[in-house]
C-alpha cells in the first residue's frame, strides 16, 4: 500500500499550481506553470495530466498512493457533477465534465470546486474558521469570492453555485456588474474599482500594496481609503449576516492584507447596523492560510470526499 | 393510547390563535382570542394554557393524546433552547425560556419557533415549495418575515436568529429601519410604507386590498404600483439568489395577493439582474396555504422534533 497523499490543483488567473499533500493537509512539494497560454481546455487537461504523472514519477509514488486529485478553479463549479458552469474571463467551458475527463485519463479519483469555496474549507478546517458551525469566508481581489459553511458543511445550493456574497447588491442603480447584475458588492471592492479610487484620492497612479504601506504608518489618507472600502464590505455583510445568522466572517485575499483599518471597519459597521443577536454574535477575522488556501482547500475537499 | 395529535399557537399582532392538528397537519378545530390584551408574560402562559386545556377537555382527549405543543411567535426565537431572543413590538421578552416553563406546566412536550420560519416548514412540506431542496419563503406584511429550507431542512444559524431576508440592505444610504440598521428590505416593502406610498400615488388614502383589485381590473397605476413593490423585492431577492442557490422562492402574506403584477416583476428582475445559473434554476411562487400556514407549520415542527 505505502503512505496516501492528495495531488492539488489551483487555476488562478496567471497561473496553474499543483500540489503533493499529505494526509494531515501538509504541501510536500509544489510546482507553477504559467497560464497565459493555456486557457484552452485540451491544453489545461495536458498540463495537469503532466504535471500530475511528473510528481508520481519524481516523488517514486504510483497511482495507488493518491487518495484523489481535487481541483480549485475560478469560476462556477458544479461540485456535484464535476462540471464546470463557467469560468471567470475564460470562455467556451461551460458545461464541460472536466471531472469525468480528467478521472479517466488519470485513473484516480478526481474532485472539483471553485476556488473560493476551497479556501472558505480550507480556512474552516485549518485556519481562521476553526470551531464554528456557521462561517462565511470572502476573498478580495480582482472578483469577490466567497464560500458558506452551514452546520460544518460548505453550503452548496440547488445547482452547487451557491455563496456569491460578491454578487449581493449594495445599492439598487449601482453599477453595471460583470456578472450581468447591477451594484453588486464586486462593482464596490474588486480590486480594479478601488484602484480607481486610490489613484482619485491620491492624485497618482499607486499601488493596493502601497496604499496598505501607508496605511501602516498611520497615512490619514490611506486610512480613511481603507474604511471606506470597509464600509462598503460592511454594509454587504449586514445583510449577510442578518440573513445566515455566521460564528464567523473570514476575510482573505490581497485586499486583507490593508490590516485593521479596514476590518475595524468592517466590524464597526456591522456592530451599528446588523440585527442585535446577531451581530453581538459574530466574529470578523483575517484569513490565516494565505495563498495556499486554495490547494489545501482542494485536499480536504478530496478526503471529505473519498471518506462518501 | 388513542389516536395522537398536535396542538398548534400562533401568536399574531392582534390575535393568538390555537389549532388541533391531526398527525396529517388537517385542522381538526381552531380558537381566536384577541391579543391586544395578553401582551404581558404571565397572562399569555396562562392563556396558553388554558386553551390547550380547553381543547383537551371539549376533545375528550388527554395529555398522551397529544404529541407536543409548537408555538409560533412573531420575532426572533431560539428553536433549540425553546428561548425568546426578542418579540416584535412587545417587550418584556428578552431570553424567556417560555419552552420549558410552558412544558413544565403542561406536561407536554413544547416546540417554538418564529412565525415565518413555521410558514417556510409548512410550505416546503405541503406547499409550494414542495419538491425542492432550497427554499426561501417570505410573508409580506407589516414587517417582512422568512424562512431558509437547505438540504430539505431549516437553515438556523448560530443563534437559531438566520433567514432575516426583510432585513438585507436595498440600499446603503436608506431610511432607518425598526432593526437598528438602514435601508433594509423591510423599510420598502413592509407595509406601512407601501401603504404611504399608495396613498402619494393614488392621492387619497387607500387599502392595500383596494390597490389589489384594481390590478385585478387592470388598472395602470394599480399595476405600476404593484411592480414599484415587485422591483425592490426583486432586487432583494436578486441577492438571496446569488448566495443561496435556492430551487425555489415562496411568496405569501397580504401583499402577495397583488397577484400577477407583483410576482411578474419580481421574476423579471431575477431574470435580469441574478447569475445566470442561479437564474435560469429559480422558481417563484405564490403561497399556497394562506392564513394557516403558520398553525400547520408548528405542526411539522412539532412532529420532526418529536422524532427526533
Amino acid at each position: 500500500m505505502g503512505k496516501k497523499f492528495i495531488i492539488s490543483v489551483d487555476l488562478g488567473g496567471t497561473n496553474l499550481r499543483v500540489a503533493l499533500l499529505d494526509l494531515r493537509y501538509r504541501i510536500v512539494l509544489k510546482h507553477s506553470f504559467d497560464t497565459r497560454r493555456l486557457l484552452n481546455k485540451n491544453r489545461l487537461i495536458k498540463i495537469i495530466i503532466e504535471a500530475v504523472n511528473n510528481i508520481l514519477e519524481s516523488q517514486n509514488l504510483n497511482k495507488r498512493n493518491i487518495l484523489g486529485v481535487g481541483l480549485g478553479l475560478p469560476g462556477s463549479i458544479d461540485y456535484e457533477k464535476g462540471a464546470v458552469h463557467s469560468l471567470t474571463n475564460i470562455p467556451g467551458w461551460k458545461g464541460v465534465r472536466l471531472g469525468s475527463l480528467l478521472k479517466k485519463k488519470l485513473g484516480i479519483p478526481v474532485f472539483m470546486d471553485n476556488d473560493a469555496n476551497l479556501m472558505c474549507l480550507a480556512e474552516y478546517r485549518l485556519g481562521a474558521a476553526g470551531g464554528s458551525r456557521y462561517a462565511v469566508c470572502l476573498t478580495l481581489g480582482t472578483g469577490v469570492g466567497a464560500g458558506v459553511i452551514s452546520g460544518g458543511r460548505l453550503y452548496r445550493g440547488a445547482n452547487n453555485a451557491a455563496g456569491e456574497v460578491g454578487h449581493i447588491p449594495l445599492n439598487e442603480s449601482g453599477r453595471r456588474c460583470n456578472c450581468g447584475g447591477r451594484g453588486c458588492l464586486e462593482t464596490y471592492v474588486g480590486n480594479s474599482r478601488i484602484l480607481a479610487e486610490a489613484r482619485r484620492v491620491f492624485g497618482r497612479r499607486i499601488s493596493l500594496e502601497q496604499v496598505s504601506g501607508l496605511a501602516r504608518r498611520g497615512n490619514a489618507k490611506a486610512l480613511g481609503f481603507w474604511s471606506g472600502v470597509g464600509r462598503h464590505l460592511g454594509i454587504a455583510l449586514t445583510g449577510v449576516v442578518n440573513l445566515l445568522n455566521p460564528d464567523v466572517i473570514v476575510i482573505g485575499g490581497g485586499v486583507a492584507n490593508a490590516g485593521k483599518a479596514l476590518l475595524d471597519e468592517v466590524k464597526k459597521v456591522i456592530r451599528s447596523r446588523a440585527m442585535t443577536v446577531q451581530a453581538r454574535h459574530v466574529k470578523v477575522y483575517k484569513a490565516r492560510l494565505g495563498s495556499d488556501a486554495g490547494l489545501i482547500g482542494a485536499a480536504v475537499m478530496v478526503r471529505d470526499g473519498a471518506r462518501g
